[in-house]
């Protein structure tokens, strides 16, 4: 199966004030979001659990793949379509043996080291980052673009890129050959959601 | 098959200094521990896993089974006896989905409802307290004795009591028909984590 992984949501609940996620995250698929990571700490299991159902309710309604981040205890007991892992997570081969050969792996690189090392574990895509500063994660490393480049010649999987990713620099990725966008605030900070997520999209389809 | 709950330890890091936790648990079966529950939040995930790996090859040595605390994709990743999850953590229904038939699970409870709840969903041992206040876990509710003899009484898996539980105390819950004792701080917090271990299985063993 072929994932679009053009425009790819990660939750954040700290932007959303008091909004429901799950109508926020409607409105994203609406303006065309094609995937959509649910990442949260500072939640207990039971409301990770609560809200990824909640949450997954919208994804199958729209077929879009919910990929749930570092918990995958989680993602098995809602189905979800696949499993995120960053660097301190559980290590990529580990993820795969418990979720198996039908859930999508992704895994958070910096490095072209950590990018071969998560193809050859078993990832499905990366997601390289962060490539600006950002305010969503601010001990992240920042990755130079030659990294990038680097990373996009060796290695055969879907990468989308993460960290300070909008509208204004979305075709430059495009451009460098990224298979998505992955974003919070871009569109998570925006008072018109579905909008933000269009606006996005038209930036990066148009220079595929 | 039949496990021996008699002497279950939960750990917490917070009462070993620098000691390496991996030695402390050994020095506490040899002592008698029967069970290990490894019991650690604060930590990312990777040092939870590999953590794991390390007390898995203790428990394993001995053939003391492993239960990890909330983490279920831990507890399937280094292929752990079970898991244990309390009130806040994924439901008992849907952590026996994830975890099959074939590993323990035991959940916190602290009233009856709570107890035969856990019980339906699938438990195959319950951890009831805190029996007494705790500095281990200050919001823990207090369970009437009232209350843990109603739910010996009225469910039919093993239960093991937690909370402010020592020697001192130990041979009451062995007579209230408890199959065992819970305790973080009545070994760790002793300089002599063998001895410590020994003298809590002698008094509750005396009155089984």
């Amino acid at each position: 199966m072929r994932y679009d992984y053009s425009i790819y949501l990660v939750t954040d609940r700290a932007y959303i004030n008091d909004a429901a996620l799950c109508d926020v995250v409607e409105q994203a698929v609406l303006g065309g979001c094609t995937m959509v990571q649910l990442r949260e700490s500072n939640i207990s299991s039971l409301d990770f659990y609560h809200l990824a159902k909640e949450v997954k309710e919208v994804t199958d309604k729209y077929e879009v793949p919910l990929i749930i981040n570092n918990r995958i205890d989680i993602a098995l007991s809602v189905d979800a379509a696949g499993v995120h892992v960053g660097q301190k997570d559980l290590p990529a081969a580990a993820a795969r043996r418990i979720i198996g050969q039908d859930r999508l792996l992704g895994v958070s690189v910096s490095t072209l080291q950590e990018a071969l090392q998560a193809q050859e574990d078993g990832a499905d895509y990366l997601g390289v980052g962060a490539m600006f500063p950002t305010r969503t994660k601010r001990d992240a490393k920042i990755v130079p673009m030659e990294v990038l480049c680097a990373i996009r010649r060796e290695v055969r999987i879907p990468l989308v890129v993460i960290g300070g990713i909008h509208k204004g620099n979305a075709a430059e990725f495009a451009k460098l050959g990224a298979d998505g966008l992955a974003v919070v605030s871009a569109i998570l900070s925006s008072p018109d959601t579905r909008r933000a997520a269009a606006e996005l999209r038209e930036a990066f389809i148009s220079m595929e």
